[in-house]
């Protein structure tokens, strides 16, 4: 078992990028800011006044109604403003230089922290090198969608009451997903073994370089498993032409309750949503007591506010700032 | 006259689905306390704190600018917090199932209420079996459109004292119209006599059931109205094909001031909007001054107050809520 | 050297439509008070309960993310409650009448305040003339930007100490422009001296009648310039038809760091954004230490503050307003 990591008191930078960008007490600070951030969310007033007056700006140029809602419901329960922005182009093709000066004159109306979905990977780090203000990545096409991954670490952390040593097994288009990348990333830095599994023309070309194990045959794979999370099938992508039906997705790759009784017995199941039931995820799988899917919801909410707290707490704004 | 129905403290539901779901007493709680509402409205500082920390999502699958913006001013006057979603599928073909996982994932970020609009009749009552939270009808198909139905009922009391025993005019198209429908509902509920008028193809089959006097001669109905209450011609939906033009819809069925004179000398016309001027009304009449046309605007906020405030006040929320 | 202008303590309308409607003295005040704003968003806490329980309704018919951004960054500064709608009809073709219902129906709602940017010139006159809520322009058609030409203002003043004697060169399309139109009438109402450039295609055919002096010969007109405000170059309107390409219209009107070497030593550049590099203006000097780009987008939420402020303020609302 691996030591328990140093305490730390902040995050060491003023973005939250991706898991790559953090260290092991960095994640253990978010998980534990985010478990007293759960409280407020149980009372009758779930409010407090934490970020009174600090100004967030969601910029969802992918647009996603429930990511979203939960950014903006952890800035309401925070009392931080809000602006929003929820673009057109999905995957945009806005040149480096009219993005930067997008960002450059939003910077200059001061919001505290900018909170940044877009198609293209690395548009949260090429803006938060160029702003005063701190960015949150909430998603980068391929690339990471870090508060994902914390608030599956923490549904994980407080089921088990650790990470390590635990076994996880991520399923489905690891190839394409964001949430699978920055889970591995979290998963392996926190010392759970992880397998990845998924058809070998949805499993990236490097994939171990990772630290996770890869696997072709879920039944193989699910051996003893502690977690198994279960990735959206992009239909719209993939599927339709990748296999012959999702029938046949479903019988490789589905999780059906036989399939899950390969896992340990205290195994939970997992899902980003939304889900395709009945595609990669049986529903009474879904919906059983095993299930943490909506726990895993209501957790986003906690680690987000633990993420605005600790971006913005951690800057001082040491009174002046002159614009001209 | 009906005696005046015995006094409530408190809603019976945690939702308000439609009038068929309610029972006098708390219609009469429901404008009871619009009434004290509308004095926050005409207040310099229109805001009270009544809802602080209380969170409503307002999720429009039908969008709607003008009842959106009431039902937001309402909370904001309130001091509740909002989260907004104006969809595009208009009369969605969602399938329940994928409805359902988007209300159990909305509500794992635990809003306090959800108003909903939405195409299909049905899909607000399917919410509020299987949510904790709160659901608010904001229009669901044809089906109904309580607050409207309410509004009006205010407006109608506020001028007449009362609503039973008075004589109102519904005209136009009934069969496809929650307005009329909910207004049917409510106003034969308080005991006043209801007339339903348009061209027999815009006439439901059974709406005698509703308790409503059925006519196809506008001149003869109005005879004596107290209320006359004209609703929008959707033009882009039966104008055309069930009429050869508006002008002869309006000659048979639209409301001049020379056929407003055969209702009662105190008769008060009203519509839901927007109206199409000079296909279901007249100008001159729709700004004439016993037009209360712009006071259901006013009201509707006082009643979506109304609402939010005994929804929201009956939840005990005693503390305690575990997620997992 | 002008005398300076009296002072003034209140606005003396209810609405901002444009800089015609504008006096010198009240020119001053929004700029003194904006100065005043200004010190707010350099708090760590960006928030004064000046306008706490107003409601604004900010309408933006042409959707701008950036100045709707501003002005939300103004009213949430300023504690007002804001409604947003985005619309899609860009250059509306709506009926005057459907708009007045539109716009009294909102009215019928109890906002204090509206901000409305609209495709057709005049749309904010017509309604600021009919309801009792303030209007504020957001920029109507190729008429007016008043707060963009007061944002301007507040950047020159800043750096030159005042606005009287100083000699402006704006360059662009300013046929189209209603941000030349303000800044023209702005500068010459408070004693600038203002040249106007571009090609004969692009200047308005009565330009001298507002009080500016018209060039076609850019690098004759920016002679002893102290300030240079570019204009952005509607490529998707003009740009195509009316030059052979953006490389000749750089060359002839493009601010190239050459060509500003003519104006004064002193002199600022400007541009009201979003900028095309290259084509009206070269990055170098975008972003030299003479650019005030980024000033201007700051001083836009000042100035912002300061028209919510004064208008909402002189507003008395002496309590009673009935709707009945």
């Amino acid at each position: 078992m691996t030591p328990p990591p140093p305490k730390v008191a902040a995050l060491r930078s003023k973005d939250l990028l991706g898991i790559g960008e953090l260290e092991p007490d960095e994640i253990s600070l978010i998980l534990d800011t985010a478990e007293s951030m759960r409280s407020i969310g149980q009372r009758e007033i779930k409010k407090v006044p934490a970020l009174r007056g600090r100004m967030v700006a969601n910029l969802f140029f992918e647009p996603s109604t429930r990511t979203r809602f939960s950014f903006e419901t952890a800035e309401k329960w925070l009392s931080a403003d809000s602006l929003n922005f929820s673009g057109g182009k999905g995957t945009s093709t806005e040149k480096g230089e009219s993005l930067l000066d997008t960002a450059t004159n939003l910077q200059a109306m001061s919001p505290d922290l900018i909170v940044i979905r877009h198609g293209s990977a690395g548009v949260p780090h090429f803006l938060a090198r160029r702003l005063e203000a701190g960015v949150v990545n909430a998603g980068d096409g391929a690339h990471e969608h870090p508060t994902q991954a914390l608030l599956d670490a923490l549904t994980i952390r407080r089921r088990f009451g650790r990470l390590e040593d635990l076994s996880v097994v991520i399923a489905g288009d690891i190839a394409h997903s964001r949430v699978a990348r920055s889970n591995v990333l979290l998963l392996t830095k926190m010392g759970a073994r992880v397998t990845v599994c998924g058809p070998p023309t949805l499993l990236p070309p490097r994939v171990e370089a990772l630290g996770a194990r890869v696997a072709t045959d879920f039944d193989e794979a699910l051996a003893g498993a502690d977690v198994v999370m279960m990735l959206r099938m992009q239909l719209e992508r993939q599927g339709r032409s990748l296999f012959p039906s999702t029938r046949e997705y479903f019988a490789r790759y589905g999780l059906s309750a036989e399939r899950f009784a390969r896992a340990s017995p205290e195994a939970i199941v997992m899902h980003p949503g939304p889900m395709n039931r009945g595609v990669e995820i049986a529903s009474d799988v879904a919906d059983s007591p095993r299930s943490v899917i909506l726990e895993q919801v209501g957790n986003g909410v906690a680690v987000r506010m633990a993420v605005l707290y600790l971006l913005l707490a951690r800057r001082p704004w040491e009174g002046e700032r002159e614009a001209s």
